[in-house]
Formats: structure tokens, C-alpha cells, sequence
């Protein structure tokens, strides 16, 4: 089942299912006003929207046209937003690049940071860069939204709190990080929201692609059309999903709805490239002495995507243009 | 105005207007189910709410007796936790303790923190000690929940933008901070759900004791019905919540009931004790080589309170009971 939420002036947008081209969506106000109301409810949710999509599938339920510009994110705002940094690759490039060692427990305790959630970006929205100097750049991944979440949860029993999954770019102001690093209190204003793909979609969606807590799928991002990174979700993501939930449930709860990142998709093979800039700059560090890849400037204009070995496009994109305030 | 939430089996709890006395209160069903809902619709809630209160002081909306171990978190789930550290004397004494420098930026740029925000506790909730040996610390501090803030709000127009005030007990445990911290991303498993007082108040029940962005009155600690502290919130507040939210605002914007906190409340006078016991270590540590004051164990009782120069406690009291899962 594919969920969407659409711009209707409300904070929390109107919940749409999607039909299984994407092309087709219809409102169900007997069910839920939006998202984060049937993940509240979602017993009694879910199968009511699975019954809407069917219908709407066999044309017994009348769709309008689904247009991703008229998309927000599926939870428009989100009691949580945590990201992780599960593929291992991503943080010994990063940190080599800037001379710094990579955590000692980098195999064996899961680095993830607590995001914004109150304002995330719909997968049209602009990506606003105020000064140029902020070094502006993508960051491609994949996420869980998950439902409610009993502190002490472990991984064993972490794939039955997750409800539904979707792509995120995690943007970040690259040259506000070292000196919010440096305070030792985490990103903050190096962080502006964060975009969601159109689609969020439960997990029997992707079948077998979704196994052991991870997606084994593409995910392939552009840069103003050129391919930036063609990278595969699935081997190398060194904490799984389940990993994740166990780390963040050890000293609290978590409400329905909170989402759940996997951290920059990287693969060490260069030839896959990247889901960033900042991981292209930290080959050229390493490689020439310098980076030669700039940060994003205004009118750059970004996609992230992920197919199935099929070829099927199961969250559909983000499409994101660079713009001043 | 007083507001507070009251326990009834949903997940945002029943919003109630509470009279002067903090003695009745009185449900809102017309104006709104919960202060969620009053927050993203403000301008129209806050003068039906001001109604509603005034005819519960007059006899004329019939109130029923109020019970703070009824009452959840004023919002018992908020879009956003934000959590700065803005009386100095508290990260120059901390870091002191463990040999560290404070941030060379200490006086310029605000430390702010993001924290969970989707399973926030009440005033009379237990705090849970999984582990004697994570450290288990309370942290005393002022809070504002704002409405909706655009991104580039500067602290000259920042005081328009704080809808209600509140306290909060931001619980540490200490023995996870070090870990953490040399992962370089922030704090996570070392901070469990942040618990709030009762009353949420509007700023003008504080009259000239909010001014400049600043709170003047004395905010008590008891600790097992000792006095742990007794410190004065005004004059050592470094960043004002009005610094604070001109630096949370600088890279995004943020939806109405995010709630905003002044860090742990410090004097340098050491007779006015702490707000942490993290502190009173530090001083222990600086003064005899190590700590004596051991960190919360079961059965402990910590109550954090507010008083203005009158003797009047705005905001209620937070009593918590330190308990096993």
C-alpha cells in the first residue's frame, strides 16, 4: 500500500492512498484526516486503507490525478525525526578526509543524531540556500516510519514497529557543521529541514527487497541530470534498521510516527558514486590533496530515487531545486 | 492565563483552563481538545481560552478540582524538543570537572541542543532508573513554547513569538553523556524523556517578571525534602530566550508548540546551590579531587519549583519519584 499526504492548506495535510502506478489517488475522510491520525489508530487503520486501495486499484473507489508538486511530506511534521549513520563507509570517508579518526565503537554502537521534525519538506519543496558560504549539499537515504515504540525494544522486535518506509534527503549546511562539532552538542543550524519522498508505503511493498531490517534497492541520485550516485542499499548498511531501533529504544519510548533514518547510502566502491558532495569532496581530499567538487549553488537541481531490482520506482522521487530565500 | 492537560486515555490529553488558585479547572470542548490544537490555531483559541478562564474564576464555567498526578506534559507530545544551556556558570563548571575548556565561542553563539520530543512525561511521572549505573540526574529549567516561527526571526521580534512558559526537568544520565559526546552527534540514549510542570502559563501571568526575554524569579530544587537549590533564573541568563530563538531560527523555521528551554538554571554564588547534581560534583571535584554526592537512586524524590517575588509559584511543581522499569 502507497500513502501520500497532499497540500490542502491544513498543517497536517489531507492522507491519500495511491494506486500502484502512482498515478492515481483518492482522499479517505471516513478513515483518517491524515497521516500521523491512522498511525495514531493504525490497528484499525490499516486495513481500512488497504481496503481504499484495493478499491481504488479495481476502480470501485474514484481517483483524481496524483501530482507530486501538490505533495508535502508524508508526515508534514513529525513528533520525531532520528537519523542514523549506518553505512560505515560514509563516516571513515568523511572523517579521513578532515583528518579525524573515526569512532572507536564505530562497528559496535550505532552513531545517530535527533533531527528538526516540525517543519520537514515536501519531495518539491526548494532547497533554500541563504549564504552560499553554508556549503549546501544533499544526502541521500532511506527511511522507516515507525509506530509506537516500548522503551528496552530490542532488534528481534524492532521489524514489527515499523509501519511504513520512504526516502529522505537529509540536507546539511556543510561548513556550519565543524564549529556546532566543536560546541560537542551535535548539528543544529547545520541542519535545515529535511525532504521526504511522495510516497510512503508499507513494507510488504517491497517483498523480499525488504529483508533483516534492510532495503536492497538502488538508490540513484543526480545532479543537474548527471548520475552523482548509483548505490546499493542493501550490503553494506552495517546496522540494520532493527540495529537502529534497538540503540535509540535502550533509555526511552517512542510515540507512533517518529522517523527513522538510515544515515548517507555509500558504497566503497567508487565506481557506485555517492549520495552526497561531501563524500565526492572526500575522495578528491584524499586523492589530490584538495576538493574539486563544489558545494550546491542556486539553480542546481537535485534527484534521489530508488528502484527495485525490477526497475520499479516503489517511493517515488525527490526533485529538489536550489533557490535563495 | 493557566493551562494545563489532563489524562484521558488519547494520546495529546484533554486541554483545560485552570483557575488563578491552580485549585479548579474546566474543560474547553468548543474552543479545543488539546493545547496542540489551541497552538496551531491561536489567534482564535487564545481569546476564547482567556474567556473560558475568566468565567471559571467568576463561578460562571463550572470547574471540577485539579489533580497534578492527573496531569500529562502540557503537550505530552511536542513537534520539537529544543534545549539550550544559557547560564554559563554551569558549562564552565561542568566542563571544568572533567578538564575540559569551555567553547572558545561560550559567550558568543548559543549551545543548543536537539532533544526527543515525541514521549514527554508529567509532572508527577517516575523517573525510570534501568541501570544504577547510568547516573541518573535531574536538570531544573525554564521553558517557553512558541508558535509558529519563520526561519530568520532575529531576537528583536522573537518575544512576539513565545506563546506560553513553562518548567521542565531535562533528565540526564550522566555516565552515558562521555560516550556520546566522543562520538561527536549529540546526546541520545544519555537523555530519557524530558518531564514538565503542570501549568503552561501565558506570559502575562508573569507581569514584569518575564522582561528582556528573561525570567526573574527563584526556582527551588528539593531533593529527598532537602533544598538542593534555590537560584535566581534572572540575571545570570546569558542568552535570553529571544537570543535563543534568533539562533534555533537562523538555518529553518518552526511549527507552532515547539517548545524552547533556558538550559540548566546556575548561579556562580555557591550558597544558592544547584539545579544538577552534576554541578554540585563538579564543585566537590574541583574542591576535594572527586566527587561525594552520589547520583539519584531508587526511592529519591526530586521536586522542582518556581516562585516570584511574592512567594507565588506560577507554574505548578514537578515531583518525581525515582522508580525501577
Amino acid at each position: 500500500m502507497r500513502l501520500a499526504t497532499l497540500r490542502d492548506g491544513t498543517r497536517g495535510g489531507c492522507l491519500v492512498v495511491v494506486n500502484r502506478a502512482g498515478r492515481l489517488c483518492a482522499r479517505v475522510p471516513a478513515v483518517a484526516a491524515t497521516l500521523q491520525d491512522a498511525l495514531d489508530d493504525w490497528a484499525r487503520a490499516e486495513p481500512a486503507l488497504r481496503s481504499a486501495a484495493e478499491r481504488l486499484e479495481k476502480g470501485e473507489l474514484e481517483g483524481v490525478p496524483f501530482d507530486a508538486r501538490s505533495a508535502l511530506a508524508p508526515l508534514p511534521r513529525a513528533y520525531e525525526w532520528i537519523d542514523g549513520s549506518s553505512y560505515l563507509n560514509h563516516v571513515v570517508l568523511v572523517r579521513k578526509a578532515r583528518g579525524a579518526e573515526p569512532p572507536e565503537t564505530l562497528e559496535s554502537d550505532p552513531l545517530v543524531y535527533q533531527g528538526g521534525s516540525g517543519t520537514l519538506l515536501g519531495p518539491r519543496d526548494p532547497l533554500i540556500l541563504p549564504d552560499p558560504s553554508y556549503g549546501l549539499d544533499f544526502e541521500s537515504e532511506l527511511a522507516v516510519v515507525l509506530g509506537d515504540v516500548p522503551r528496552g525494544t530490542t532488534a528481534a522486535d524492532a521489524a514489527g514497529t515499523m509501519r511504513l518506509a520512504l526516502l529522505a534527503n537529509d540536507v546539511t549546511y556543510r561548513n556550519l557543521v565543524p564549529n556546532e562539532l566543536k560546541k560537542g552538542f551535535g548539528f543544529f543550524v547545520s541542519k535545515p529541514s529535511t525532504a521526504f519522498s511522495p510516497f510512503a508505503v508499507t513494507l510488504d511493498e517491497l517483498g523480499t527487497d525488504f529483508r533483516d531490517g534492510r532495503f536492497y534497492l538502488t538508490l540513484r541520485t543526480t545532479l543537474n541530470g548527471a548520475v552523482a550516485g548509483d548505490v546499493e542499499t542493501g550490503p553494506e548498511m552495517h546496522f540494520s534498521f532493527c540495529d537502529l531501533v534497538e540503540h535509540i529504544a535502550k533509555t526511552r519510548s517512542f510515540t507512533a510516527g517518529t522517523v527513522l533514518g538510515s544515515g548517507t547510502v555509500s558504497n566503497r566502491d567508487p565506481a557506485r558514486g555517492v549520495s552526497c558532495l561531501a563524500e565526492r569532496r572526500a575522495r578528491e581530499t584524499i586523492e589530490l590533496g584538495a576538493p574539486v567538487t563544489p558545494y550546491l549553488k542556486l539553480g542546481d537541481h537535485v534527484t534521489i530515487e530508488a528502484f527495485d531490482p525490477s526497475g520499479r520506482s516503489p517511493f517515488g522521487s525527490i526533485e529538489q531545486t536550489v533557490v535563495a530565500p
